[in-house]
């Protein structure tokens, strides 16, 4: 018989074997994660995930791509078919938060009732538009409120948003850069 | 009357003159960006992005947020409601460097039939289970490879990529990285 302990939701049971099975085969914790995008017209483009490479193999488990629209608001010279660039960025960092957040907790046995967060970032477009080099065209500054209703003491909640700030990939990414290589097929 | 030229569905004459605006009157470049999240359950979570303050005001234009689920896939404990987070910033990755692409073309008068990216990153999973402190969480490396049509010289088509690689502000955030403040309420 199978019982599952499961904590904010999270299969502890299946994330304590996770570990484990990565101790021992650390080559499955390799993961491709992809994207494709299609441009429509002007500011506006299409991105597609599709399937992605994980623990060992091509997962084959994703029926059809998750499909984003990605546009401009009309002071940005779009139709806001879509949210932009820059808030698809802090849409991933909040979501990656959230979730290092929730399965730390759980793995630690820490019931949250409840967990929000707010996100702001700083950006000069004069740094897009190449109008000044002082300006940097990424953000300046990223803000993020966490709001947690839980039973744990407030200093636990701390430590899970630093777990959080330094575990999240996409925090991690973003706090502290990445390559990224440009080419043309 | 107005006549307004239209390159690859850009407004030329409105970017031009955005770009005079600004130059002006600098202080109306500063944007700030939003996302809201709440935690569902488990690795499942939903971000909204809300009006924004931009161009020397909030911006009322947006009737009703953008909604993202965000999820993990079987493998990684969720259930693939959504994009996962990392996959949201690849997402964003996208579109920003196509935007940026596209728009730079059409601010230099070349037109652009096609554009299509393709995006891959690769991530250790140990990093963010913090199995090793020898592998980081985030990715450890971005590829992004670009499909265009244009009858444009092969080498102004590099030059337009180069400038996506600097100029977009997904890309100048990832590449660089970018401070970011956590913060319990």
């Amino acid at each position: 018989m199978n019982v599952m302990t499961t904590v904010n939701g999270v299969a502890v049971d299946k994330l304590m074997e996770t570990i484990e099975l990565l101790k021992a085969r650390p080559e499955l914790g390799e993961f491709k994660f992809r994207t494709r995008n299609r441009w429509v017209d002007g500011t506006y483009n299409r991105a597609e995930n599709p399937a992605f490479y994980g623990a060992g193999a091509e997962d084959t488990g994703r029926q059809s791509p998750h499909v984003h629209d990605i546009d401009e608001p009309p002071v940005l010279l779009g139709e806001d078919r879509g949210a932009n660039p820059v808030e698809y960025l802090l849409a991933g960092l909040s979501g990656c938060v959230t979730t290092t957040f929730i399965a730390y907790a759980a793995a630690q046995g820490v019931k949250i009732d409840e967990l929000r967060t707010e996100l702001e970032g700083n950006i000069d477009v004069r740094g897009f538009l190449g109008i000044t080099g002082s300006v940097r065209p990424g953000y300046k500054e990223i803000r993020v409120k966490f709001h947690v209703k839980s039973d744990a003491p407030r200093e636990k909640i701390q430590e899970l948003i630093r777990l959080a700030e330094r575990r999240s990939p996409v925090s991690d990414s973003v706090r502290k850069g990445v390559p990224i290589q440009f080419a043309l097929a």
